[in-house]
Parts: structure tokens; C-alpha cells; sequence
């Protein structure tokens, strides 16, 4: 091995990656804790990517005909309760607010007062407090479908938290839908997967296998699961998006109910589906290195970083004003339906400096201009997805034209290596000893498994013994595989189809 | 008096005026009540103004340097209790989470467990935990200003609620900023108040006035609490935005400090600043009238309703065909930055019906269009600012080059009214007599008072008396209101200004 290049990001990715990951939203200023446990702090150049995500997403749940709404964030114990499986499911994660006011006890403390009469359930998902008011909204056949999404904060007390990818709190969006037939809230609940995968592949250059989850799997009170399942770069398994066909279940305990064609009393048929904040921790897995954090274009908090480079004061009124009319011309330039965000660094710091914070930040394309580059008109172009030293030549006034294709070109180039990558890391197992073998590390920190397509039987009992052994689970059943016989890898009985483990997030 | 004209909102508004507001979200669909105490709905058609009204106000708090940011919903009780001030003004309607997780009791029923070590408050508003934050971010005045914005749910645990107006659960953004200087940080928080003027005359066509609040009337641990008062149509004033000045209370409480240019450790300025769901409450009641939801063009959900009326099998398709076209034509223009929404509404319904709900719901523009109509390429277009049955002719042709045009009319229309009726219902009042007689009903339900200007001692007692007579109160000292020598309206000690005195929401 050749000696160990210097990098931007300590420890690097194959030393010990969980750290690695911290080390990254730091560098980038993406978030921190709080002083709430397992809640975090999203700062603003995190909060960044999650507003251009929600407005690619917003956009496609409004394109295929869902209108948003906000529903109450305290979903009464009684309400929570009238679902016996969806209460059982979160019944151990949720915060609770049991009195509404402070007062002053004897010694002069503060301390819950106002019992309440009903305790409240901090809402750790809608179905039972939307689907009550969705009782109110139908009556007949003519009502339907109801189309709903909230974009909202939830609860879940977690145990251990990782920053994005599992807090207490977290941010997402829910969709909720009533159906009059059944068909037709199957093919709600696979359309909407359909619009998280587009949303990962073309915004988030995050590639994902969409499936369905198996029954130990399911979303509490759930008929079917679907999900969309990506592998991070420690080739584990990231859950990025769910979409449930919830059959009359939550119909039956909403009483949901509407009158048919034929004036009969029928029950709704419901779907919901949600995406979340953890979506900015998959796309840093997916995408970064170990110099920090790597943004596809489309979702880029900013797309470029100018970083003046004067050693004078003779020049810098040069060079600075140089910088301001090319980022004013750039900013007339449309990208992914928005203005680009074009960044001036004009803070007193050495130009190295400078230039690496812009690395670790992830900016996808870099510019270090100095008065030779303002007077020949000629700049050095630096591409986040290139080796950092790596230019290209562009005249300053060829930029404004060229940029959306060189940003494309970087989108594209990130969805083929995190592609590559998962394809390379997912293979079909036949054998129960190199499955077995393919999910053991051979040291402690060793990044090793990845996507194993193999047979199975179908049976609980075999899952449940494979996340005992190895902890490693059926991240799905993939959409349009196909049919094939063979043998389940445990049991050796026969199956039709292969499935996916893998450990996961 | 004429025969009465039939409304399509009873009560109308001079007949009840809170039950009146009632009506009009009801008939507009806005909104509903929810099974949570003081928890509503919002249903798409009021989302859809709260999206739009974010999405102009974001646009400005971006253009005044801000950042969106994200903070944990909960503030752990020892936090909020660090500002002695702060937090006697919310102890009284705080929700408390006090268990993280639910449990069987032995009767089988579910109970709260796992009681926290310490309660968290569910945020009323966030000063403590961002300023905590902040504290982490600051060290050299190189680190200053921070601008930071926060969109969020809040909860205030009300005991009188009323839906936009007052709810426990509500959708805000909160500013907060932290300066160098006292002077930076009181020009910030006037700043932002300008935006809040801004966005209410420029987008929501509701006159406001901008002014101070006495000491009395300050946010909790507030130095200076800057406001903007509307009126509404029952003449009381609805406070619409607050700014504060905050000293350096918050930042002793939360130890933000910087070191400043001499290397000394100082404590920070802070501001903050929010605006609510109430605007939308605000809208309602100072644009609707007796027949229901009148909507401004720049914040409207939808700005044209098309109305295909036909009455036989043969026209209907020549008649929608026709109409979506017009729609899509339409749907290129822009207006507010945005596409215009149009809807085409081809329910099975009566043609006048279908016009009545338009109206009801307050969109600006409609068209009725039936064969006749198509034949000539000749509309007849109502506005919801005119009476319902006056028309303009305007050819199908045209519209898309006129629509913005008629739009912007509507909005100034809309303005200029308001600003009349405000105009008309301000007084200048200098006899204590008359000062009771105008906040003094003559029947029960009466509509009366308004704005009065009048002189005030300065002294809380005055505010005190006044508030307990009449149930009304000082809404602010007016920003920028002529110095004038003049006598306290009730002690007549000499006082240097009028403020205005109002009943309010």
C-alpha cells in the first residue's frame, strides 16, 4: 500500500465509519445536538438540503393530485387506542403530555400542574387523528378518493439516536388516502413509492431497490409495506421511504364509511406514506468521501463557491468586484426550477482555507479567483465529484452558458458511482455458509455484507433467526423481480423468488 | 330600510359577528374544529393561503439575510426557567411531557410510563433553546450577526380559543437574531416589523399600523416589543406580528457573549420576531363580507374558477374542451411569482350552485362558460370585489394578456377598502365622556368603537382602569406619529403623543 494520503475527514471511512459519518455533518455544518435527548439541531446549511428536497417532493405529491393540510400534533390516548396493532406499535415510543400548566410547589419549584383529564400522545404518526376528520369528510362514493398530504414534525422516543438518520424528533411529510375500492388504493399506495423512488434517483443521485416488506416488517396495522431501500457505502441497508396499502383497518376504527353507487354502507379503503429527514442522512452516505460531504446538484444548498484570491489591497477591489458580476450573472441561471446559489467567499482566510471549507460543505463546483484569472478572463473550474486539484479551463464568459450542463454532468456522474457501487455490492447467495461467511467480518471495524439476493421460504421463524445469528434482515421483496425456483437458504425448502438481506440502518 | 338582500352567509356580520366568522370558514372550507381541546384543522383551502402567504414571507426573510434553521420542539424545563421573566409569562398555558412511553396497568388499561427524569415544555415559543444554541455559535464579534428563522408548529395552552385567532396549536416563524451592538439588534428588530408591514399591505391588502407596545404589553422579558395592529370589521384590533428587542436579557440567560474587537467578553443583542396562522384569521375578517371568503389575488389558493355550464350531452364536451384550454392558456401566466391556479369545475351540479360555492370559497375571478359563450369567444367575468351578478365582457382571447392586470385591480380594490373602513372607524377622542361613549355598545350585539387616538400619562394604572371599564386596551404607541402637546384622556396630566386605544382579539 502507498502512504496515506492526507484527507479533510478523520477517521476516513474504512477506519471506523459510524465516526466518520459524525465527522462529516460537523465539517459541513449540517447539524448538532441539542440539549433535548435524541433531538437535533438541523442548521442552516442542513436545513438547506431539506427545503430543496421538500420542494422537489411537494411538487410531485401536487402533481399527482394531493393537496396539503395540517392536522393537530396531539392525538388523544383514546384516539391512538382504537387500533389495536398501530397502538401496540408505538406504545413504547411515545411522549406523552400529561398536565397543561407550571406552577410553584411549596418550596418554590416549578412543577406540572393541570392534570389533564386525557393524557396526549405527541403524535408519532397521523392515521388515527387524520382519519377521524377524514370520517367527517365522506359520505358518499362522489367524496372519494381524498388525496391528502401533511408536511409535519413527529415523535418517537428512540433509545439510540444518530443524527438523520434516527432522532427523536424528526421532520417529514405523511400522505393519507381514502379509496372507494381496493384496486385503487394498491395502485395509490405503489404510485406514491413510484414518486419517492423519482424523487431519490433524480434529485438525491441516490439509487434504491423499491419492494415490499415482509409481514414481521409491516407498518403497524398495515395490509402491505412498500419500501425504497438504499445501501449506504458501509453497504448496510437504508429504509428511505415507506408507502402502506392500510386495506379497511384504519377505515374500521375511524369508521371511515361512505355510500356506494348502490347506496350501501361500505368501508374506505386507506393508503399512507411518508419520507423523512433521514432522507439527508442516506444522501450523505451515499455520496461522501473522505473529504467531507458531497451534494448532488439538485438539491445543493449552494451550487458554487467563489473564493477571491488577493494578497493585496491593490487587487482586491478588482478581483471582489470581478466575483460579484460573475455571481450576478450566474444567479440569472435556472436550475432545477430555481435561481442558482452562488456563493461569494469573501472572508479574510487564506484562499486554501477557504477552499476547503467549501470541500467539506460539498459544494459541487469551485472557483479560486485571482487578478491573473480577472485579467485574462480564463478560470479554473473544480468539480466536487473530481480529485480536488483536478481543473477544468472555462473562459468567465462561456460560464453562465455552460454550468447547468457541467452540474447535470456532476448529478449524473453521482448516480452512476453510487449505482456501480450498490451493483457491485449485491450478490445472489445460494449456500447458507457463504451466506453466512458474506455477513461475518473478518476484524471488528471491517466494512463488509451488502445486498444478498437469495431464497426463502416465507417463514417468520427464519428471519427471526437470521437477525438473531447475524443481524441481518429481509430488507424486501423486490417490485418485478423475476419468477425464478429455487431453494431457501436456510431450510433448503422451495421458493419462487429471491428476497434481500442485508444489515441495515 | 330595503327588504333585506339575500346573503349566502347567515348570520351576516351586523346581525353576529363572531358567529359570522364562523360561517364564512365554514361555507369556505378553511377549516375545522378538531377532537383535541383548542386543536384545529386546517383544511386545503386554508392551507393553501397559509403556503402562499409562507411563501412570500419567506421570500423576504431570505432577502433580509436570514437562514431557515431547525430547533427541537421540546425545551427541557430547566432551560425555559433560566429567564425569570419569560417564563412566569408562559408558565400558564405550557403542555407538559412528562412520560416518554405507554403501558398496561393491571385493569389492562393503557397509562403513561416511564416518567422523565425532567419534564419537557412543548415549545410556546423558542427563545431558550435557540439561545442555548446560540451561546455555541458565537465567540468573536466576527461570528455576529447571527440571522436565523425558524418555521414551526408552537403550542399555547388557551383557554378561550377561536379557529386562526387563538388555538393552542399554531403554525408560526420565529426570528431570532444575535448583534454586536444595542443599536444593530433595535434596528433589526424594526426591520423586520417593516416586513411584516410589508407583507400585509403588499400581499394581504390589510392596512395595519405599525407602533410600540406599552411596557404592560411586552412579550415576556422583552426590553422593547414592537407591533402591527389591523382593524377588523367589527372595528376591534387584531394584533397581527410582534418584534422584540430584547437586550441582553436573553443572552445573560442563555450566556451567549462574544469577544469584541478589544478582545472583551461582552453578552450579545438578541431579537425576536413571529408571525402566525392568525394572518389568516386577520384576512378573513377584514376582506369577507355577507355572502363569505373574499381572498386577495397575491394569496389566494386559486384566482379563477371556470364554471362550464351545459345543459345537454352534445355541448358538454365542445364546452369542457373548450374550458381546459382557457385553463391551460392560463396556467402559463404567472402572478406572484407563481403559476395562476385555475380551476375548471365540471361537477354535476347546477351551473348557480357551483358559482355560489366560488363565491362562498372568495376566489377573485369567475367564469361561467356555456355553448353560447364558446360560440363567440366571448366571456362574461365576475369578480369576487364586485356584486355578484355585475360582469365585464372580455374576450377568451385576451384574458391571459388582461388576467394580472384585473388582478392587481382586485388587490388594490381590496386595500384602498380596508384602508376606508380603518380610516373611517379612527378617531381622535380628547373628552374622557366621549372616549367611554365610543367603546360603549347601544344594544347587545352592536358594532362599535374603533380606533381612538388619544393622549395617555404613560401610566400602567390608567391602562388598568381603562382595560377593566371597557375591555379595552392600548395597542401601541404609533411609529412615527407627530410629537403633539395634549392631556391624558383620563387623569389629564400633560402627555407629548396620542396612542391608539382599542377593544381586541
Amino acid at each position: 500500500m502507498s502512504q496515506k494520503t492526507k484527507t479533510a475527514i478523520t477517521p476516513i471511512r474504512s477506519e471506523n465509519y459510524p465516526e466518520w459519518y459524525q465527522s462529516v455533518l460537523k465539517a459541513a455544518d449540517l447539524s448538532e445536538h441539542s440539549p433535548v435527548r435524541g433531538c437535533m439541531v438541523i442548521k442552516p446549511w442542513g436545513y438547506g438540503i431539506w427545503e430543496n428536497l421538500q420542494r422537489a417532493l411537494d411538487g410531485m405529491i401536487k402533481e399527482t393530485g394531493h393537496q396539503n393540510a395540517y392536522f393537530p400534533l396531539f392525538i388523544p390516548l383514546s384516539y391512538l387506542q382504537k387500533e389495536a396493532q398501530h397502538v401496540e406499535g408505538f406504545a413504547k415510543e411515545c411522549a406523552v403530555v400529561t398536565h397543561h400548566r407550571l406552577e410553584k410547589n411549596k418550596e418554590g419549584k416549578l412543577v406540572p400542574a393541570g392534570e389533564l383529564e386525557e393524557p396526549l400522545i405527541v403524535r408519532p404518526t397521523s392515521e388515527m387523528i387524520i382519519g377521524h376528520t377524514f370520517s367527517k369528510w365522506v359520505e358518499s362514493y362522489r367524496d372519494l378518493p381524498i388525496l391528502i398530504n401533511q408536511w409535519a414534525n413527529v415523535v418517537r422516543w428512540e433509545m439510540r439516536t444518530r443524527m438523520f438518520l434516527r432522532t427523536t424528533e424528526f421532520l417529514w411529510q405523511e400522505g393519507h388516502t381514502v379509496h372507494a375500492t381496493k384496486e385503487e388504493a394498491q395502485e395509490e399506495a405503489k404510485k406514491m413509492l413510484q414518486v419517492y423512488s423519482d424523487l431519490c434517483y433524480n434529485y438525491l443521485a441516490m439509487p434504491i431497490i423499491c419492494g415490499e416488506k415482509t409481514p414481521s416488517e409491516r407498518f403497524p396495522g398495515a395490509v402491505d409495506t412498500y419500501c425504497i431501500e438504499a445501501m449506504m457505502q458501509d453497504r448496510k441497508a437504508l429504509q428511505a421511504g415507506t408507502s402502506h396499502f392500510l386495506g379497511q383497518n384504519f377505515s374500521r376504527s375511524c369508521d371511515i364509511k361512505f355510500r356506494n353507487q348502490e347506496s350501501e354502507l361500505e368501508y374506505g379503503w386507506t393508503t399512507s406514506w411518508g419520507a423523512t429527514t433521514r432522507l439527508i442522512g442516506g444522501l450523505i452516505m451515499t455520496h461522501s468521501d473522505d473529504d467531507g460531504l458531497v451534494l448532488p446538484p439538485k438539491i445543493a444548498t449552494a451550487h458554487l463557491a467563489i473564493i477571491p484570491i488577493v494578497h493585496n489591497e491593490e487587487a482586491k477591489e478588482k478581483v471582489f468586484s470581478f466575483c460579484d458580476h460573475l455571481a450576478r450573472e450566474l444567479k440569472k441561471v435556472h436550475y432545477a426550477g430555481q435561481p442558482l446559489n452562488i456563493i461569494v467567499d469573501k472572508r479574510d482566510m487564506r484562499g486554501g482555507e477557504k477552499s476547503w471549507s467549501w470541500i467539506k460543505k460539498g459544494v459541487p463546483l469551485r472557483l479560486e479567483i485571482g487578478p491573473r484569472e480577472v485579467d485574462a478572463g480564463q478560470l479554473s473550474l473544480a468539480r466536487r465529484d473530481k480529485p480536488h486539484r483536478e481543473t477544468t479551463p472555462v473562459s468567465a464568459h462561456e460560464l453562465p452558458h455552460r454550468i447547468t450542463q457541467i452540474l447535470d454532468e456532476i448529478q449524473d456522474n453521482l448516480l452512476a458511482k453510487a449505482t456501480a457501487f450498490r451493483d457491485q455490492n449485491t450478490v445472489k447467495i445460494d449456500k447458507k455458509s457463504d451466506f453466512y461467511d458474506f455477513f461475518t467480518a473478518k476484524s471488528e471495524d471491517e466494512i463488509h455484507g451488502g445486498f444478498a439476493l437469495c431464497h426463502w421460504n416465507g417463514d417468520p421463524a427464519v428471519e427471526e433467526k437470521i437477525k438473531e445469528d447475524l443481524n441481518v434482515t429481509i430488507r424486501c421483496i423486490p417490485i418485478g423481480a423475476p419468477e425464478e425456483a429455487g431453494k431457501c437458504i436456510i431450510t433448503g425448502e422451495p421458493s419462487t423468488r429471491r428476497v434481500i438481506f442485508a444489515k441495515s440502518y
